[in-house]
């Protein structure tokens, strides 16, 4: 056994000899950026050996520069360790563990009443019951439901009750002294507390993404969003994408159940603090909702993904599932809360999209729309309420950051805007400081700038020098550097940077991004192809998530990520996936509209249509 | 640490110093009789010790005669060690751990037609699947209900299914190569299996006593019973009545958790035994029926059975419980196996009562009739189809053997059957052999016998030799011999017995079957009082179980122990129980009777009656 320790945390680890930084990182719990899984493709995952020797790997070699290895930068993934050592890690690569954002229900409940009948099924009565005595040898559960027959609840003799709670009725309701709450979720009783404790129901509304995970919790009496929380999805240590963390799975027969563990441990710290920030009692906490993509789904419940990813794409259920939090193992809930899990669509058209659908009223909607969420994958929805088409297209992490020089998830450090005048290029930094990378909007903003100056041309190339047009600034046109890869543009110099090195946009950057618009593009271009429309025919642009709050929408036009519309057509819809799970906690009837929505819609495999190929072909030119 | 061996077994274990015998036994899992579950009462824990040095307790003292003591004999209970032993466990005291018989139901499925509707509610389907293609991208749930729909099968869009199912799906129909058989229970999906099984559907139905845990396997598609097994109930080391259970609970928190892993331990002895006896596979196992006492039904759930014990004999529920085998901890099936528990009647009439009363036909018979279940608590219906009534009295252990001098349950080596004429003493041993005690059966024959002789008078006096009948022979005369505490008569001389040492029935003895007696009767006299009927008005009398099966009806009467009537109206109802829970695999409809039968069913609480106590003391007489 060596030792490793970790700077600037100071931790300290024993492992065997061999083992990789990588999985030394996952057995001391800290979190880096791995997006490509370990394989030694993405080249993310850098860290400083401060004191011992590792040979640099032939991977090492080409993913990093010279003067890195020189400096001791090594790939976590790559690097095997033999010996004590000691490891610093640098804050660009770390996780930034939470994140807050509010899905924007907060005092949204008109809103909402507008669009649909509240009701949450859940149903909390007092109850002051008789002692029992020789005369009156009623069972508890006797006793309990007589109660409740004479406060009128309905259909009293085929009420359910769980083992669970009916362990816990005798010594509760003696200490209560005959005094309880009674919480009854459609027809079954799901909770029995001392005292009276109608006022407080509580649910909370999750959306399980591939790279993050967010909790809502909302008052079920109010309607108001008490508290957001949004963690790093921490499966980021087996790859960024759904394919990797499937890849995973059928590695070794326990990885399934050690995804499975993961995801459910997210949802436990989100609950740990979510439920203190809102000051509620965890214990009234009666639904909760889950919303996330297919894959994510299917982790969760411990369900075998190894049939999603390859051809013919089969998920094991479509169907929303109505559940208790027991079914959910080690979810750290009363065992009897009701789990609604959201309906998925394809593959890859996961609930997420179902509840983002539902959020945006697109299956209430007389006028055509078109949804775009951006991850690594694009899921894209087009239609009314007479109809609505659906494709997934495999975008790649470019907009994520993955894969490009420079570039980083939408954090602090990040540059989300960029303006390129004919002199100066101004940027904007998330939450200002140094700057430590570009985000997909910024990248989307910068190619934009650069095709309109003409230093990008139709096709892609980033031109020389001499390509330039005549009245192009010397100070713009000096950017443009000559590399053995192709030209490469300077977009930060080096003092401006977190890390000292300049920041670039390379000719491989423009690819990437190219393809992953091409995509895009491609299959919104086949939808309205199956619908036979053209792209006049839509009357909104909805783009969900985070990088629809920050995109530009001309710059989006631009490099041709979706179709030309007027810009007032154009809109953020928000965390439209996680205001689709709180509605659900509100509207228990959307539970029905949500099932239809995923049963009606019409899912367009993309794989295997010639027609897509020409059209992602056409779309990568500018 | 010092080590204790234990004969003839030669296990060995190390225990502190100071532990007694009973816990060093129950820690090898050697299962003896202790009936007053080591309290220092009954005195039959008897063991010998071979090597080592333990001091006879006061207690000991009392209860152990003077050479026994000599010889090394001392109770288990109370002898604690504290040098290295070897003790020696007499057959006697061991508990025979499994005992078969039957419910009788074996090819009784025409008499069960004519009672009871059959119908299991369980339906297996065999489907021979399209596989999955890009122009079939159904999910696995959506292409099983697709099939399903294509069968007939109703109401598809409600079918439900559970994580555990779906869990199995993906893996599971691709080795079936798409063939598979989904088994139905209701409207939900409990099972699906590789390949055509629908020929194979198999229930188990349990009766948890207090002493004996009876399990049997019937076969759902023929009605018939394919293999009964009986086991000793282990928490008799806890003491042999429910209130000893309930007191042991109490002493500390995780008692609870121990009584309730020691009755699903039988249970998973009794599966594992009576599957392969059977010849059936596990996993076609779909539902299991449940019947017992309350206090077993509740330690069974893990219910806190605290309030059953004081007054007023409050039990957590009484209504029957719709459960799935994944509901109790550590149950050895597949978790989606439907269980039914049996509804209870009040804290000491419980299900077994329910499934008895459902057996016997009493809830559509027009005609009066009384049924009583004799244990350590007599339970006793009375009634017809126009209305039932029931109480429970505390009868005592004395016909189970506990408490009698040389007592001993209905098992080899057991006398059943005593008969005396005027000069000798004619007696039935169970298995033959030598005579190890008396059961109750023997017990009543053989005080019906003596107060015939006129050697035990009116008040239950053991009379002296000289009170006797001047016809009586003086070979049965001199059998009565003077002590200390009253006359005791020789049953079984010396020679005869296993152990070697004579058998008495003392005053004691006499007394202990008086109590008994008159429990019953009076239990008897205050439900006829309440029905307002006299004892002539029953048209039939039904003895329970075991004891009902062995008992002399002619002895019963003479004894008092139930009412005078013409012998061809008392009749044996068999394991009435054990063929109630049959019954219920077999016609689900019966469910719906039984929950009536507990509902409606007038319970009288007898302690609370004054003329209790007035009729128990007059059936006190012979």
């Amino acid at each position: 056994m060596i030792k490793i320790t970790f700077l600037p945390d100071k931790k300290n680890i024993k492992v065997n000899k061999g083992t990789t930084i990588l999985e030394a990182l996952e057995s001391v719990e800290i979190n880096i950026n791995a997006p490509c899984g370990g394989k030694g493709i993405c080249g993310k995952c850098k860290i400083l050996i401060n004191k011992g020797i590792a040979t640099a790997t032939p991977i090492e070699e080409e993913l990093l520069s010279g003067e890195e290895i020189k400096k001791g930068f090594r790939l976590a993934c790559q690097t095997k360790i033999f010996e004590d050592t000691v490891i610093e890690i640098p804050s660009e690569i770390r996780l930034d563990f939470k994140r807050v954002f509010s899905s924007n229900l907060k005092g949204d409940i008109n809103r909402i009443k507008n669009n649909f009948s509240l009701g949450t099924n859940l149903k909390k009565v007092f109850l002051d019951l008789k002692k029992p005595s020789l005369d009156d040898q009623r069972s508890d559960w006797g006793r309990i439901k007589n109660g409740l027959s004479l406060k009128k609840i309905e259909n009293i003799s085929n009420l359910k009750i769980s083992v669970e709670i009916l362990k816990k009725i005798p010594i509760l309701i003696r200490r209560a002294n005959f005094k309880i709450t009674v919480t009854l979720y459609n027809n079954e009783i799901i909770d029995i507390e001392k005292g009276d404790t109608t006022k407080s129901s509580y649910g909370i509304a999750f959306d399980i993404g591939t790279t993050t995970v967010a909790g809502y919790l909302v008052d079920l009496n109010t309607g108001e969003e008490l508290s957001a929380i949004a963690k790093t999805n921490l499966q980021n240590i087996h790859g960024d994408d759904v394919i990797s963390r499937i890849g995973f799975t059928q590695k070794r027969k326990e990885n399934l159940e050690i995804l499975q563990r993961e995801i459910v441990n997210i949802l436990n710290e989100i609950i740990k603090e979510i439920v203190p920030q809102a000051g509620v009692n965890i214990n009234n906490i009666y639904k909760i909702t889950i919303a996330g993509n297919t894959c994510m789904h299917h982790l969760l419940l411990g369900f075998n993904p190894s049939y999603i990813a390859p051809s013919p794409y089969i998920p094991v259920i479509k169907e929303s599932l109505n559940l208790k939090a027991k079914d959910i193992p080690r979810l750290a809930l009363e065992p009897t809360v009701n789990v609604f899990m959201l309906p998925n669509i394809s593959a890859f058209v996961g609930a997420d999209i179902v509840a983002g659908i539902l959020a945006i009223c697109m299956w209430k909607n007389e006028k055509i729309s078109l949804y775009i969420d951006l991850g690594t994958n694009g899921e894209i929805v087009l239609g009314s309420k007479r109809k609505m088409w659906t494709c997934s297209t495999a975008a790649g992490p470019a907009f994520e950051g993955a894969r490009i020089s420079s570039g980083m998830r939408a954090t602090e450090g990040a540059i989300d805007k960029v303006k390129i005048d004919n002199k100066s290029i101004d940027y904007r930094v998330i939450k200002d400081g140094k700057v430590r990378g570009i985000c997909g909007s910024g990248l989307i903003d910068l190619i934009a700038e650069l095709l309109k100056l003409g230093l990008i041309n139709k096709s892609g190339k980033l031109v020389d020098r001499e390509e330039c047009k005549p009245e192009l600034s010397e100070e713009i046109r000096k950017r443009i550097i000559k590399g053995p890869k192709g030209n490469k543009f300077l977009l930060i110099k080096s003092k401006e940077t977190e890390s000292g090195n300049p920041f670039f946009l390379t000719q491989k950057d423009i690819r990437e991004v190219q393809l992953a618009k091409a995509a895009i593009y491609a299959g919104i271009k086949i939808l309205l192809k199956e619908v036979n429309i053209s792209p006049e025919d839509i009357q909104k642009i909805l783009l969900a998530g985070a990088f629809g709050n920050y995109i530009d929408k001309k710059s989006a036009i631009r490099i041709g990520l979706i179709p030309y519309l007027p810009l007032e057509k154009i809109e953020s819809a928000g965390n439209a996936a996680g205001r689709g799970a709180e509605i659900i906690l509100l509207s228990e009837k959307t539970r029905k509209i949500c099932e239809r929505i995923s049963k009606d819609i019409k899912y367009i495999e993309l794989s295997s249509r010639a027609d897509f190929q020409e059209e992602f072909i056409k779309a990568m030119y500018f």
